[in-house]
C-alpha cells in the first residue's frame, strides 16, 4: 500500500504581534477549521484578506505574491482576497529577501499581532519560503496602472490578477451558482447538456463548421440549443435548463464573441406569464446582495408602445425624453414641409423634449426639441409602417450621451431597470424582397392565440407570443411560447417562410409525437454580468475572450494547420491571391 | 401598458373520488402551493406521481400523455413522475375520447378520491382538454419493449421518455448540482468558463479543427482545458472548477463520444493529498443517497503494486484472483520451458487462482490455475520491465466474465470500489522508438519530490505526482501536481520530450510570472454517471449522443455543406476517389 499524503511542506502555526490591513474586498466565509472554506486542504491556514483583529493570538500560515517591499523588512503579501503586511525577521531578511523581488510567490508562517490603536493587523513572520521567482512583468499588477487592450489580452493571466477582474469572475461564478440553485432546487429543473457538434440549421450562415472524417460532411457549432430544448420537451423532460455554450461567427463585430454563454430555459405546460414570472424570480433570487434588491414584477410594454414612445424595441427606461406626437399641434400649420408630411397616410410630426438641452448641449444651443417629420411612404405591414421612428429613438440616446458628457446626470449608472417587451410582430418583410416574410425571431414562435387565424389570411399582421427582456436599454434575453402543433409548424415553414421543411423533418416528426405545449427563454449571460458589474465590455466578464477579430492574442489562435493534418478531414486550404490578403494584428506574422 | 398573463387555459380545482396509483418513481419535492416545486408556474397543480391518499379532498389539475385507455372510460395518464388512472365522465368520453388515442397529450381537471381498501388513489375528471394529437409512434414507450440502438438514436426524443432514461438524466442533473454546491459553497471554488475555440496543441492529432475566416488558420476544439486551468492559477483564481465540455476526434471507437464532459478542477498551494481528499469529499457529498453511502478515504495503491497484483493500472478491486509469483515454487523444476524462463533476468512464473474455476468454467475443466511464464526480453526502463503482466491481468478479467456467464457471482454489481493509483512513471518509452521518451500522461506533471533530481540523470526512472481514480476497474479520473517552475518545464519539453517549446511559449511565460504551486484533476463525468446508474454505455447518460461513427442519427449530422458556404472559410472539400469511399449507415444516402 502506498504512503498517503506526501506534503511538499510541513508547517505549524501560533500567534504573536503588530498589524495593518490594507484592504479586504472578498469575504464570503465564516468557517472554522480547515475542512471547509477558501483555505481548506491547502498550504495556508487563512487568506490574506480574511484576517482581522479577532485572529490575534493565532499562528497562521499564508501564501501569496509579494506585492511590494518596504524598507527591506516588510513584505506586502497579496492573494485573491486582499493584501496584508508581513514583517520579516532579520535572519530571514538576509537569507530570503534578496531572492524576493516583486511578484515572486512566497509562503510564510507567521505570528499575528494587532495594533490596538488602529484596529488593523500585521504579521510577524517566523519563516518564509520562496515557491517561485518572477521575471520582470510587462506591466504592474495595480489597479491604477493603465494597460492597452491588446497587452491585457496577450498577458491575460496577469490581467486577471487585477482586483476588478477577480471581482468580475467571482461574481459571475456566484451568480450562476444561485441561478442553478433556483432552477434545480426551487423549481425542479433538470440540467441537461446538449451537443455542440450538430447539423447546420437552414440559413445558418453564422454557424462555424467542423469538418468530419467523412468526405464533404461537416458538423456545425450551433448558435443556440433551440432544437434540442424543444426536443427535450417532447421527450418529457418537462423543465430543462443549461448554461449553454453557443457559437456565432460574425467576423469582426465590436463586443461580440465567437463563443458565448446563455442561460437556456424551456418548460412544458406553461404560458408566457409563467416564463416571465420564472425569470423574474430567477433574477431576484440570484441578484448580488451588494447591488441592492430588484423589484418584481418587471414593467411590461408592447412592441407597439416601445416603438411609439422610445423609437426602439429595447428602451432604456432609466430616463424619459419620450417621443411625442405633435401632429395635432401642427394640424393647421402653414409650414410647407410639415403640411406635406401630415397630408400623407399615417404621416405625423414627432418630437422629443430634452431637459437642459438648450443650456448644456452646446452644439445645438437653440434646440430644446428635436422635431421628426414622418413623410416616408407607408408600407402595408403592421411592423414597417413606423419604420422611421428609430431615427428619433437614436437621437434620444445621442442626447443622453451628449448631456452626460457635459456633466448632466441622465441615466443613473447604479440603477437596474428591467423591462419586458411583448407582442412583437411574428414576421417582418425581407429588406431585399418586401413581398416575402421572414421570422422576426425564429420560425418556432407561436402566434398570440387571438392572432392565430390571421396566419392563414394576413400573416404580416400576426403578433407572436414572444417576449424580450431588456435591462437598461440592452436586450439581455428573449424567448417565446413555441408552436407545438406539427401542421401549424409545417404551414409556417412551407407556406409563409418558403423554407424547405425537410431540413427540419426531425423536429416536425417530434411535434407530431405528442409534443406538449411549451415555451422558454434564453438570457445572454455575458451581457447580463457585464451590466451588473458595470463593465464597458463583455470581455471584462469572460476569462479568456477573443479580440474583436476573433483571435486569442495570448496563444495566437486561430493558427495554421499543416495540409497533412487536414487530410483526414478531406479539406484543403484555398489560399487567396496576394491582392486579397490582409494583415491582422499581433498573430498575423506567425 | 400591455395586459399581462395571457393564460391559454383557465382552471379551478376541487376534490372528489376513487383511485389507483400505478407507480411513483420520482419524488424529490415536498412543498405547498405553486410558488415552488415541480409544478410551479405551470398549467398543472401536481405531477401524476406525487399524488397520494393525503391529497384526497383536493381538486387538482394534471397534464400528461395518455399511456393507454381502459374500457373506454379510464385514461392512464403519464408524466415524467409516474402514472395515474383518470376516470373520464360519460359526457366527456363522447366528446373527447375519440380524439384521444395513445400518447396524445392531454390536460385534465380532476376530482381526487381514495379507495381506502387499497390505499391507492384515482382521479375523477371534471374536464379534459386535448393539447395535441399523436401519430403512430415507431415504438411503444414501455420499458419492456426492446428497441434497436439505431431506432433509439433516430427517435431519441421518444427514447428519452423511458423511465430508465428519465432516471439517468435526472440523477445526472442532481449529481452535478451537488458537486457544484460542494465546490462553490463548501470550498470556495470559482466556476470559470474557458474557451473551446482554441489553438491546436502540439501533437494534438485528436483535436477537431474549426476553419476561421482567415485563410489557412484554424481553431481547435481542445481535449481538455489543461492550459487554461493552469493559467488561471497563475492568474490568482486560486481554486477553479468547471463542468468542461471536451472534444476528442477518435474516429470510430466503441463507447467514446466526440464531445464529453469532465469535472475539471485546479487548486493553488496544494499537494497530492489535498486534491485526493477534495475529490473524496466531493464524491461523498454528491453521492446519490439511494446508492448507499461511500467510505472515505479510498484505498490507495502504487502503479507498481497494481501491475504486480492485478496486471493492470486500473484494477477492479471488487474481486481478488490476484496475480501470484510462483517463481520460488518452480526454482528447481525439471520442466524445460519454466526453467528457461526463470533463468532469464527478471524471468518469473506467475499465476492466478480462479475459485470455482474448475467446476464452472467448462471450456477449461481441468484448470484451476492459469500459469503465466515471463520469458520476454527485459527492457531497461522502470515501466516496461513488467510489460507482459497485462496478459495475465486480462485473463483475470476474462475469467470473471466467464464465471459470471455461468452464474457464479464474482463482481458485486451494486458495489462501488474506489481506488487511487499513484506513483506512475512520469515517462514511457515510445513504442516505435524505444530510446525516446514520451509523457505517460502529459508534459505538465511534476516529478515526485524525491525523484526530481533523476530528471536530469535517469529520466526513465522518475515517478510523477500523478494520481488516477479508479472505480470498479474503470479509470474515472486522473490528475497531477503540475510543474510550476518555468525552467523545469522547459527542460522537460526540450531536453526530455524533444518537443518544440515555442508552441507553449505562453504557458512557459506564465510559469515565469510567479506561478504558484498548483495541481488538479479531471473526472470523466459521463463514465462516472454511467457506472453509478449501472448503464451499459455512456450513451445512456447523455441526452443526445452520437453513434459510434460520430453521427447524430436523428438529424443526420454531420451533413453536407455547399462549396459556396465554405468559401468564407477558405477551404474546399477534397473528394476521395470511388475506391476510397465507404458507406456509413442511415445518414449516408442523404
Amino acid at each position: 500500500m502506498a504512503a498517503r499524503g506526501r506534503c511538499v511542506l510541513q508547517r505549524v502555526f501560533t500567534v504573536l504581534r503588530a498589524p495593518t490591513v490594507y484592504h479586504r474586498q472578498l469575504q464570503f466565509w465564516s468557517v472554522n477549521g480547515s475542512s471547509a472554506g477558501p483555505s481548506s486542504l491547502s498550504f495556508r491556514s487563512h487568506t490574506c484578506g480574511e484576517l482581522t483583529a479577532h485572529h490575534v493570538g493565532e499562528r497562521v500560515s499564508l501564501c501569496g505574491w509579494v506585492q511590494y517591499l518596504r524598507q527591506d523588512m516588510f513584505v506586502i503579501l497579496r492573494d485573491f482576497s486582499g493584501l496584508i503586511q508581513v514583517l520579516i525577521p532579520q535572519e530571514e531578511v538576509s537569507m530570503k529577501m534578496i531572492q524576493t523581488p516583486k511578484y515572486n510567490i512566497i509562503s510564510t508562517t507567521n505570528n499575528l499581532k494587532t495594533s490596538p490603536s488602529t484596529r488593523s493587523i500585521e504579521i510577524l513572520a517566523e519563516s518564509v519560503e520562496v515557491f517561485n521567482v518572477c521575471r520582470t512583468l510587462p506591466f504592474e499588477i495595480k489597479d491604477f496602472v493603465k494597460k492597452s487592450e491588446s497587452l491585457r489580452m496577450q498577458y491575460r493571466y496577469l490581467d486577471l490578477r487585477s482586483s476588478q477582474m477577480q471581482k468580475n469572475l467571482r461574481l459571475r461564478s456566484q451568480l450562476v451558482m444561485k441561478m442553478r440553485e433556483y432552477l434545480c432546487n426551487v423549481h425542479g429543473f433538470v440540467d441537461v447538456e446538449t451537443p455542440t457538434l450538430f447539423k447546420r440549421t437552414p440559413g445558418g450562415a453564422k454557424e462555424f463548421v467542423v469538418p468530419s472524417r467523412e468526405p464533404g460532411r461537416f458538423y456545425s457549432l450551433p448558435q443556440s440549443p433551440q432544437q434540442f430544448k424543444q426536443l427535450l420537451m417532447v421527450a418529457g423532460i418537462d423543465r430543462y435548463f443549461q448554461m449553454a455554450r453557443c457559437y456565432r461567427d460574425e467576423g469582426s463585430r465590436p463586443d461580440r464573441q465567437p463563443e458565448f454563454t446563455q442561460v437556456d430555459i424551456e418548460m412544458s405546460f406553461v404560458d408566457q406569464a409563467g416564463i416571465m414570472s420564472l425569470v423574474e424570480g430567477l433574477l431576484q433570487y440570484s441578484w448580488p446582495a451588494e447591488k441592492g434588491p430588484i423589484k418584481v414584477p418587471f414593467q411590461t410594454m408592447t412592441y407597439e408602445e416601445a416603438m411609439r414612445d422610445y423609437g426602439v424595441d429595447k428602451p432604456d427606461t432609466r430616463f424619459s425624453m419620450k417621443l411625442m406626437d405633435l401632429s395635432e399641434v401642427f394640424l393647421s400649420t402653414e409650414i410647407n414641409f410639415l403640411r406635406s408630411a401630415l397630408s400623407q397616410p399615417e404621416g405625423s410630426v414627432q418630437a422629443i423634449r430634452v431637459p437642459s438641452g438648450a443650456v448644456r448641449a452646446n452644439p445645438f444651443p437653440q434646440a430644446r426639441m428635436y422635431l421628426y417629420v414622418n413623410s416616408s411612404s407607408v408600407s402595408p405591414s403592421y411592423c414597417t409602417s413606423r419604420s422611421q421612428r428609430p431615427l428619433l429613438g437614436n437621437v434620444r440616446l445621442l442626447c443622453a450621451e451628449l448631456l452626460e458628457s457635459r456633466g448632466v446626470s441622465v441615466r443613473d449608472p447604479s440603477a437596474f431597470r428591467f423591462l419586458w417587451v411583448v407582442d412583437f410582430p411574428l414576421f417582418l418583410s425581407k429588406e431585399e424582397e418586401p413581398e416575402q416574410l421572414e421570422s422576426a425571431h425564429h420560425p418556432f414562435t407561436a402566434a398570440l392565440p387571438e392572432d392565430t387565424q390571421l396566419l392563414y389570411t394576413e400573416p404580416h399582421k400576426v403578433r407572436g407570443q414572444h417576449y424580450d427582456l431588456v435591462l437598461n436599454g440592452c436586450e439581455i434575453g428573449g424567448g417565446s411560447i413555441r408552436i407545438h402543433n406539427a401542421s401549424e409548424q409545417l404551414y409556417v415553414l412551407k407556406n409563409i417562410l418558403k423554407e424547405d421543411p425537410s431540413l427540419l423533418s426531425h423536429l416536425l416528426e417530434a411535434l407530431d409525437s405528442g409534443a406538449p405545449p411549451h415555451g422558454g427563454i434564453a438570457l445572454g449571460f455575458d451581457r447580463l454580468v457585464s451590466i451588473i458589474v458595470g463593465a464597458p465590455s463583455i470581455r471584462d466578464v469572460i476569462a479568456f475572450p477573443k479580440s474583436f477579430r476573433g483571435q486569442d492574442l495570448m496563444s495566437c489562435a486561430p493558427d495554421f494547420v499543416s495540409e497533412e493534418e487536414l487530410k483526414s478531414y478531406h479539406i484543403s486550404v484555398k489560399w487567396p491571391t496576394e491582392d486579397e490578403q490582409t494583415a491582422s494584428g499581433r498573430c498575423s506574422s506567425l
